[in-house]
């Protein structure tokens, strides 16, 4: 008999085992979107969870600061993709026991940093003692039931936007690699920056057919849009909104193809939604008076396939992304 | 200079340390109470959040069924000793890669087994790949605000009393030492069952000053309700209400004091609490009621000290209990 492995499996066979496990009630949704729900009357409480640790997703050059910010965006930015306002986060530290005191205050400054930049607060946690570093940050909010941006609801027809630049992450990730001197360039990839605002512009404006956040990669992200929602795509590969961190990366050294890292790389804490035609120019003069850039990259198609659009040329776009047990980044 | 580790300074002073630098919102507790409050109007969102970890909470005993289950209870344990209703849990999983799906489902069962026996359902979750078998839960509920038990409150001359019996999860720690075959004396270890029933009741009754789980202990958590409230307790040995499970243990091989294992072992899960004498007798009434157990233990003293009456005898109650970084129980 073989015993499967969850290096065998991966994280998203794992996820769907679990779920099929779990009982469900009705009042809450089940797993499978950004955050849970859980029915308040007008609105829903929004949960959201995410674990990081020292071997997957911690590179060896992200300083304890960063850390602690890390942890709370990529749990705001789940409240985010659904167009909630943060209640509070809950961080727990898993440590190993020989770590500084030092360490330990960084951590929570960042995290203290990250959830205060974006109008929220560090309600309360745990310490314990683990082998490696282990972190897992929790993130609720609300939002009013007809501001809620689900996962589901794409429409056969409607824009398909991004909010932000794409690719920030793996210029952070190359500028390491090139040990680049701008800082600033490895913000994108150590202290990215959860889209609450742009997530409540979009909310408000109740404009969205179905968002999520792109954490594991556009196109991986993509693909489970498409498949949750039994559509297609056609992505139009000359509208990625591109980083601009690119064009200070030297490319002698490294062959760096941006779209491919835009669409594969993963790590970018932008929103994908997707929207009607005619709701699109309100919503992105909206989101620029606010200092904030939503760009459209293609459209809702009836074939249930992933198009890439590269001048003339149609190809079917590559799922890759991002997933744990199977393969990391950060070896 | 010397660089402090956190098994220099323990747990709880790491948690100081947190409280320190974190940022306080208005409509928020600070933490330091089994969970953070949220303030919704009429009612509190609570949330708490528990991690665990291979290394120091999971005796090698343990199932994979029995890690989800302690996971989800000593989360909702939180919330029953503020009264609370829980809405959800969510459980982030940090397991090693080569761990097996068998692993992975009986540990989702034994979460949501929990979840459910206590009236609740598993929302949400995330599993990552780390070094040793790290596992976070946080759970949330509400309470209306007329309702809520704080750790605060605690008056003179009011009773203290806990709920249920004291000293299971030392019962069960000894029974796998002796390897004795009635498996549900490790239940209070293993499986332990979260007070919820019992703080819905107390808070409904609205008669309980201050409250808070013992699961560091009966000791520990008298020392910190007393620096909470700067009071004292006296605390009577011999109202202790002992596990039935010591008698059935064997003291041959093993010396086996019941009392000191109840005072100090930690990991039992009831609610320890404080109420005026006069309200007493209604509540643990009610709670009979219900088949559920009140006991009182002492009453709270004017002089800042807890002194433990032993017949005739008074001694100053030692200060043990379970602090993570310092020491373990499952070395």
């Amino acid at each position: 008999m073989v015993v499967k492995k969850l290096s065998d499996i991966g994280e998203r066979a794992a996820i769907r085992r679990i779920e099929g496990i779990l009982t469900k009630e009705k009042n809450t949704s089940g797993i499978g979107d950004d955050c849970a729900t859980i029915d308040l009357g007008n609105e829903y409480l929004l949960v959201t969870t995410d674990m990081i640790s020292q071997r997957t997703h911690i590179p060896k050059q992200m300083t304890p600061y960063q850390m602690g910010w890390f942890l709370v965006a990529i749990n705001l930015s789940d409240v985010a993709a659904k167009g909630g306002i943060p209640l509070g986060v809950v961080c727990s530290f898993g440590l190993p026991k020989t770590t500084s005191e030092v360490f330990l205050t960084d951590l929570t400054r960042g995290a203290d940093a990250c959830a205060v930049t974006f109008g929220t607060t560090i309600v309360g946690g745990d310490t314990k003692e683990t082998a490696d570093i282990t972190l897992c940050g929790t993130a609720f909010g609300r939002v009013k039931k007809t501001e809620f941006m689900a996962r589901t609801g794409t429409r056969l027809g409607d824009i398909v936007a991004v909010t932000g630049t794409l690719g920030k992450a793996s210029v952070g990730y190359y500028a390491l690699q090139q040990k680049h001197p701008a800082k600033k360039l490895t913000h994108g990839l150590l202290e990215p920056a959860p889209r609450l605002r742009e997530g409540r512009l979009l909310a408000q404006l109740r404009c969205v057919s179905s968002s999520m956040d792109i954490s594991d990669g556009l196109s991986s992200s993509l693909y489970q849009l498409q498949e949750l929602n039994g559509v297609g795509f056609e992505i139009k590969k000359n509208t990625l909104p591109l980083d601009p961190g690119f064009s200070v990366l030297s490319t002698t050294r490294t062959k760096i193809d941006a779209s491919a890292l835009a669409l594969h790389f993963g790590g970018d804490y932008e929103l994908l939604v997707t929207m009607s035609p005619d709701m699109f120019e309100t919503a992105q003069k909206t989101l620029q008076k606010q200092g904030c850039k939503l760009t459209a990259i293609g459209s809702v198609t009836k074939k249930r396939d992933i198009i890439l659009v590269d001048g003339g040329k149609k190809t079917t776009l590559a799922n890759k992304g991002y997933e744990h047990f199977k393969k990391h980044f950060f070896p």
